[in-house]
């Protein structure tokens, strides 16, 4: 905590030198990622919290980090020590973090932050919102002084991605992006997001951890694509590719002169949501700008017919390495040995016995009792738990394989489970149920579901503090936009091809956690003189934990659903296994007869 | 229809004259109104289209109107002969009105609106569309000369709403304001909503019809509020209660001058999507704009302990009107003399006969057989239906009273009901009743509720193409935001004190409609350590036609919600009627045994 109260004061220095009041450092990068590389982990370097999302702002007396409820608990873990308040997000008491800038600072003082790490619509809102109480923000990098040993930037070559997986050839998916592009009057495009260019080139690497992309940034316009990478990343085989493709080359930061060199009758396509704002301000004055959703966002949001032949080959495959998994957890409990790491280890391990595994697709969550209850836990050695049989054993994991993207979430009992504990778990999976047998006409949006997963919790006062569902990549990542089930809005319209998560839970603080996630696939159902309705096809084949049912609180449509997901699992996955996996396969599977 | 031609065609010419090659005619006023004064009804006045909805857009060579689901039928029949082209708006195959002007127009024309007619938010949005397509947004008043022979403006004059209903006088209500707008850093609010003004200022009049509000616009400082207002609807009462109150009193058009005069150092509410562009551009270009929802807007919905004393007296009024109505309606059908206009009159003098009675709060639904299936229906003499036996009848109708205001739709077999008509009737009530049991975490939006009205129609691929839930005022416009339940987003939280429609319904074109709306006012539940609950209660007390409903179709939940519901209406309700009445309603009331 020393080596954080150290860098917070050089930080203060810096601060005092260059003038500025207070400094805001959001856990991005300049490619608005959520998995970042090492290079760009500032305001974990400043904070010592690493969840995936918070932001941290320092004034010259006063620090606090907001985060969701994710990592209400993580956090407050991590910050013990250091003077930084906690900020719980979404919750009604907490003030955001303008408001709270405004009563830190007064009218002429200055806020820094780093126009890379902004979005331009987060940097807009910013300016404008201290702008009324005469705060004026500035764009400085304060770190750069500050935080000066940093790790290199990922060097590392990537690979092309074949189109027997992608279904679509670079060349196809440009000529989709330029339709796209002259619906919105558009000359050029500037994509900044990761995943987005890793899709539009077919290519995939490991630069950052669990998502795998390319550190890279692009520009389409009518006839020509260029890709800025670091030349050290390129091999024969990527040059020669982006040859054929057309596709020109350039240095990764040369964006910035490039976009400078726009002629002023250009009109650009600009993401206000995922550009940086630096890489926004290098656009001449004279350019028209046309602020849109990426068009690539959209488009990768529908998969294609290989993309989904392969999905539904990696859920197969995931599926076995789960049932010899929870096999052996079983034989292994008694030994008193296993621990949330060394199980997350072995999980691993089964996944990468699959074909074609390329790694996993995030941190394995594996939080028995209460570390269940810590929404995005992640096991580390001094804290984590041994698994014995008092409890409950949550696990949210997934892989990449050449094939696709998977993301599971069980939650087993080890034991005898409590009353409550059955109680809970059965209202997670009436949410799951309800959300995943819904239809739905064409144009419903993901925030008008979400009520569906969590009625039954809703209904005692209950509830979760995470969204239902997100979109998963195609070996991408595995939080992909833009659509979305949550209570929140988002404009986003469900369309048939997409997928998206179903992953209601409930999280006793100190107790333990529920969560039961399957993937969905949205697909057509019925048209009608209302129009053309939409339903699910859920992806995930592996049992859920029928120990952890109170079958009095399911309806007979509840049952019939878990019955028959079971017998789809069972007849699906069964042939891939051996005779004893077989065996215990079908238990898991066995239908409920209410007597 | 000659008379239509015509009127474009005058419109033409006046196009041609001032070098416009398109103009758009929406159908509300300055005050961004849902009724209009007569002075005020462009739309209807150019295209014979007279529903509350719609937008006209007239070329050199082609003309179409849009307008939403409620009116589709409607439209069609009015357009009738015309050359005006149906857009029916929110179907997926529609297009809107400014992609179809970009085909309709080449780069450098010119297209004109009256910049009245427009709020701030849809001229900018208009502009910034049209100039992607390099066509100019113009500001012109085109019907000025062609419209010469106009209604008067409305000068009858208002009256002061007493305390004793309000519950706030002006000077609370004032107080509140400026609470808000120092919130938003404002020294100055312009309003311009007429039922916003007539809240504020506690005053009600008759210029529009069913909406009891006084033309006027308002502009509130920090130490000053000032209505502008014409002289002529002045009496003395009014004017020695402004001069109580502190309140200035100018000439309605003054609020032009008045603005254009403010400080450059003044800063500005101003509400984007109410304001009038023409008002908008009359604030000097030094003043700070300060865009965020009327603050009114928001105060307003959030009803007061006297406002809802009264509202639950009108909804006992009311329930005692329609049981007379109903049993009336039932007496004198097998005369074959009832139709659907003569049957609304009745309704009307039964709330009349009611105390403190002030009008219809809008005109009454009143549609038999397949004028149910058209959502805002108004019967006229040559085509309205008599009423027989055959077919069912849907009512949606209101009233104001000096006590607050009501809304409520029955739909009623007249005769034996069809197999198909059951089952849709028990759909709606089942969406009906889980809208009405919700319970829901404070924060939630109505758009994340819609879908409990919904989901039984959406199971089977039907849908109904309006809206859920809309806010009702007290002795103000029956539709009255922000607050809504529908498919659409709005950001507006459902807060306690609001009340608000629970409107499901089901409609086959050319068959009949069935529509069941109660009122709800949102009222707390329990709080739990995940946050404060919200829930219903039902104000609307009468009787639902136990004849259209399929029980077994029902829940166990869903009955005894039906039959606690009538417990509770005969239990309050029959107190007021007489013996006769009595009878009737308890035989309506009967609480169904599932044997």
């Amino acid at each position: 905590m020393e080596q954080i109260c150290n860098r917070i004061s050089m930080l203060r220095a810096e601060m005092k030198k260059q003038g500025i009041s207070a400094c805001i450092i959001p856990g991005t990068d300049p490619h608005a990622s959520e998995y970042l590389a090492d290079c760009w982990k500032e305001r974990e370097w400043i904070t010592g919290f690493d969840g995936s999302a918070g932001t941290v702002v320092i004034t010259h007396t006063s620090a606090a980090l907001w985060t969701d409820s994710r990592y209400f608990l993580q956090a407050e873990k991590q910050l013990e020590g250091t003077d930084i308040q906690l900020m719980k997000q979404g919750l009604l008491e907490t003030i955001e973090i303008m408001p709270w800038l405004k009563t830190q600072l007064k009218a002429g003082e200055r806020v820094g932050v780093n126009a890379q790490m902004f979005s331009v619509d987060s940097y807009a809102s910013m300016k404008t919102e201290l702008q009324m109480a005469k705060i004026e923000l500035i764009s400085i990098d304060l770190l750069l002084q500050v935080w000066t040993i940093r790790p290199e930037m990922p060097s590392q070559p990537f690979y092309v991605f074949e189109t027997k997986y992608t279904g679509k050839t670079t060349l196809e998916k440009l000529a989709l992006l330029r339709l796209e592009m002259k619906k919105e009057y558009a000359d050029t495009v500037v994509i900044s997001a990761l995943d987005d260019i890793a899709w539009l080139f077919n290519i995939r690497g490991n630069d950052v951890n669990y998502n795998p992309v390319v550190i890279a940034y692009a520009l389409v316009e009518s006839t020509t694509a260029t890709i800025f990478v670091a030349e050290e990343k390129l091999t024969e085989e990527t040059k020669s590719y982006f040859r054929n493709e057309g596709v020109t080359v350039r240095e990764y930061l040369e964006i910035y002169s490039v976009l400078s060199q726009l002629q002023s009758s250009t009109t650009v396509l600009v993401d206000g949501a995922k550009l940086n704002q630096a890489l926004f301000q290098a656009i001449p004055i004279g350019c028209s700008i046309r602020k849109a959703m990426s068009p690539i966002y959209k488009l990768k949001s529908i998969k294609n017919n290989v993309e989904m032949a392969g999905v539904r080959c990696a859920m197969q495959k995931d599926a076995v390495a789960m049932t010899r998994f929870y096999m052996w957890l079983e034989a292994n409990l008694a030994s008193g040995d296993l621990s949330e790491m060394s199980i997350s280890k072995i999980l691993r391990a089964f996944r990468s016995e699959q074909e074609n595994f390329v790694g996993e697709s995030f941190g394995t969550i594996a939080g028995y009792a209460s570390h269940g209850a810590i929404v995005h836990y992640q096991a580390v050695e001094p804290t984590e738990f041994k698994l014995t049989t008092e409890n409950i054993l949550l696990i949210d994991s997934g892989g990449h394989f050449l094939d696709g993207t998977t993301d599971i979430t069980r939650t087993i009992a080890l034991g005898t489970p409590t009353k409550q504990q059955k109680i809970d778990n059965t209202l997670v999976l009436k949410g799951h149920i309800s959300l995943g047998t819904a239809k739905f006409p064409s144009g419903t949006r993901g925030s008008q579901l979400d009520i569906l997963a969590r009625k039954a919790l809703w209904d005692l006062g209950l509830n979760y503090g995470h969204g239902t569902g997100h979109g998963v990549g195609h070996l991408l990542c595995v939080h992909e936009g833009p659509q979305s089930i949550r209570m929140d809005e988002n404009p986003t319209v469900l369309q048939a091809g997409m997928i998206i998560s179903n992953e209601p839970g409930m999280y006793r603080t100190n107790e333990y956690g529920i969560r039961i996630e399957n993937l969905l696939h949205i697909i057509p159902a019925e048209r009608t003189e209302f129009g053309q309705f939409l339903k699910f096809e859920t992806l995930t084949l592996f049992p859920i934990d029928q120990q952890l049912i109170v079958w009095d609180m399911l309806s007979d449509f509840e049952i019939d659903w878990l019955n028959n997901y079971h017998q789809k699992v069972y007849k699906t996955i069964s042939p891939l296994l051996n005779e004893v996996e077989n065996e215990w396969l079908k238990l898991k599977c066995t239908a409920y007869n209410r007597a």
